[in-house]
């Protein structure tokens, strides 16, 4: 756990509680419960409590608290952070609290709202340090100093230098604005290149930019040029959560929920799981018809029926592998629509290596318990290869169909996470089965069949 | 895409490349044709395409460079990247990159060469801004900038207020010392209420914190409370990216590669996904047994063994999903094993109901064939109520175990994230099979058995 240092202090009267208190009891309040506890927090516990909270709950608490509490912690927001909080709302409550916030605020949380919360625009803060060119370095520092003072600026890292339509000519670190010569003119110490992010930008891309280069903040541009706010590397953390968190409830085979998982109401959550078992649940009725169609085999050898769900399960689990594999790295950048043939020469050797190591312990398996238990009856050595043929097939096509599908979906203009490892392990189920019956009529023919 | 700004420059000469070229080809040049495309970059392009580079791309490029470049890129390295560089490199081969840094380099590289690389203290930084308490404002500052000036700090963007044991008394961020009035004393501006971090807290913990509380650094502090060194927004981005692949990799039910996908090699690839995929095929044999028991129902009645695979698919897709939702909610800290109880609860519901929803469609699915294909035979009512109970008693059992197993695992002490979708998938196959035929035991004795 983080060290918290507590201040020197005094002694909480009986009617106030600590944030920590607060903190532990949280996600079972109400909302009314919630709002009575942040009011009765110390001032510093309350602001440290806020500012933590998700937007989500602060627009919740901000709705919750009377008008003359909500009017000061919503100005106690940074304008991107009450922006997020505002989009939380119901459009006619919106209006309120924007009311509620001073002209320059206003208009800047106005100017937030206009942008989707999944685009570089709706990440931004519009509180960035900027310096005119032809300033000197020293004015540049003293003029920073100003608007530090004013709350204009959000973070001083980086000074944006801007010409007076508000383009961005060059960027200036602090440090480097540290080291330069006083006299000089920020021209001559800006860097003019540099990367800037589109205003509409998704926000998937943008992570990627910042996990790639190692920068703690990038100015956003509008298609002219104008510089609009900057995003933050702290920003950017929680954008990496989420997408991750998007990915992973997808591959496993549902719709994403957007709120945690104990505070997502349970209708919301059941809907969102029945969906996809419901369709997944119709695909795997195929199997029961592709099953009928070998109902007569099934009959005069029913040995083959008790291997049916070791090979279905096994083309499954390999395609989940496949599949999990590929979707992450295209997450990540590092696979692309056009590097499908390098993934599929890779798969299908995977496919084949994994395939053989399941049939030769599959076979052994088979020939162990004929001897140990006698199970499987006289022709047993053919059972087996049946078996480990069909190990082999099923494991390499799961392979390549689980390595693919993510290829195809992106290419048809479909989320490739939606390739989700059920998803897979269904479409295997049906044509595993195929697979199997088929290999059986060829090698056990005049024997069993 | 990012806009990258080109900076106005001389025609590149014949023999010159640009970093984009260089970028589009990388993945797939080996060692030593990357030594010598980076060493023909003009050299500008090569810092920056120097800097973006992973760990492992910097210690193999390092090493594939002629000694004098070597040098000279490995002292342009931060000292957190260069022991991440080093760290890749085979235990022979560090003590000659260490003797190429300058004395003071070697010393904070050594430092932090004796961390575990993920734990805070392999994440930070040893350069980071120092004032004394009973420095004024101003002093402060013209201390900051001549740190900054003779590169001794990495960010400018806190300063930590330390005494003469090198211990942390308090923070005070630049913005702060720049509104405060310049005669004041530093330790009446610095806040004594600061989050730290101890050296050897896991990277995963340091990620949560940074997500919670949107910071742009954190210090981190040994036993004694010195301070030694910072962890900034920017590498974490990295390891919430890290960590998240991690633990999609092994809900696909493999172990995580350490490596980008196309990279990493083909027979290290093949091991992490066959060891896996070999203990879940031993654990789905016990479906073959299990099948063994059931022999003689499924000779009386073949009908049985046709809807095998829906339901015990639909049991393992069920406890996929669950199974995700709790390991992806204990990853973000949104569930502790205390919650197990909240969570049983909410998912008995869940399984419940998504139960009954697939046992309707089931139930439908057979009458309706029935009707139209007259499959089934005179019983059809039978098999129909046999399927649909099941799917009710497979579903439920999927979605309870799928949710119990990363809190059991957790328990004794594994990654929860091993409960992955396959291995719940198996677990629920082999315990779906008997339901199943326990509930057509039941159902069909006296008709079909």
């Amino acid at each position: 756990m983080a060290q918290v240092r507590p201040v020197p202090s005094t002694l909480p009267d009986s009617e106030s509680i600590r944030a920590d208190d607060l903190r532990a009891v949280w996600p079972i309040l109400s909302a009314e419960d919630r709002a009575e506890g942040f009011l009765l927090l110390p001032r510093d516990d309350a602001e440290e409590f806020f500012l933590e909270l998700d937007s989500h709950d602060h627009a919740a608490l901000l709705m919750a608290v009377p008008p003359n509490a909500r009017r000061l912690w919503l100005r106690y927001l940074a304008p991107d952070d009450a922006a997020d909080a505002i989009q939380q709302l119901e459009p006619e409550e919106r209006g309120e609290l924007l009311c509620l916030l001073d002209d320059l605020a206003r208009n800047e949380v106005s100017g937030l709202l206009a942008y989707a919360d999944d685009a570089a625009g709706g990440l931004m803060s519009p509180r960035f340090a900027r310096v005119r060119p032809d300033a000197t370095v020293d004015e540049a520092i003293a003029y920073l100093r100003r608007q530090a003072r004013n709350q204009q600026i959000e973070t001083v890292y980086y000074a944006y230098v801007l010409d007076g339509m508000q383009r961005l000519l060059g960027v200036v670190s602090f440090r480097e604005l540290f080291v330069a010569s006083p006299e000089k003119h920020v021209s001559e110490v800006m860097k003019t290149e540099f990367i800037s992010l589109p205003e509409d930008m998704d926000q998937e891309a943008v992570a990627r930019i910042f996990a790639q280069r190692d920068l703690m903040a990038l100015p956003v541009l509008d298609a002219e040029g104008r510089m609009k706010g900057i995003v933050t590397a702290d920003d950017i953390v929680d954008v990496v959560e989420e997408e991750a968190t998007e990915d992973i409830q997808k591959l496993g085979g549902m719709e994403a929920l957007d709120m945690p998982y104990l505070r997502t109401p349970f209708g919301e959550m059941v809907r969102k799981r029945a969906g996809w078992l419901a369709a997944l649940f119709l695909g795997e009725m195929l199997t029961a018809t592709a099953m009928g169609h070998f109902e007569d085999e099934i009959a005069k050898a029913v040995v083959l029926a008790l291997f049916v769900p070791l090979i279905i399960s096994s083309g499954g689990n390999s395609g989940s592998q496949a599949t999990t594999l590929v979707i992450r790295a295209m997450a990540l950048g590092e696979l692309r629509i056009r590097d499908w043939w390098r993934v599929i020469r890779r798969e299908l050797a995977s496919g084949l290596s994994l395939g053989v190591i399941l049939a030769s312990i599959g076979f052994a398996r088979i020939v162990i318990w004929e001897h140990a238990f006698h199970s499987y009856g006289e022709h047993y050595l053919l059972v087996a290869g049946t078996v480990a043929l069909s190990l082999i097939g099923v494991v390499t096509w799961g392979t390549l169909a689980g390595s693919m599908l993510p290829f195809l979906l992106k290419r048809i203009g479909f989320d490739p996470a939606s390739a989700s490892a059920p998803f897979v392990a269904t479409l295997v189920d049906v044509s595993g089965l195929v697979i199997y019956f088929t290999v059986a009529q060829v090698i056990l023919s005049g024997t069993m069949l």
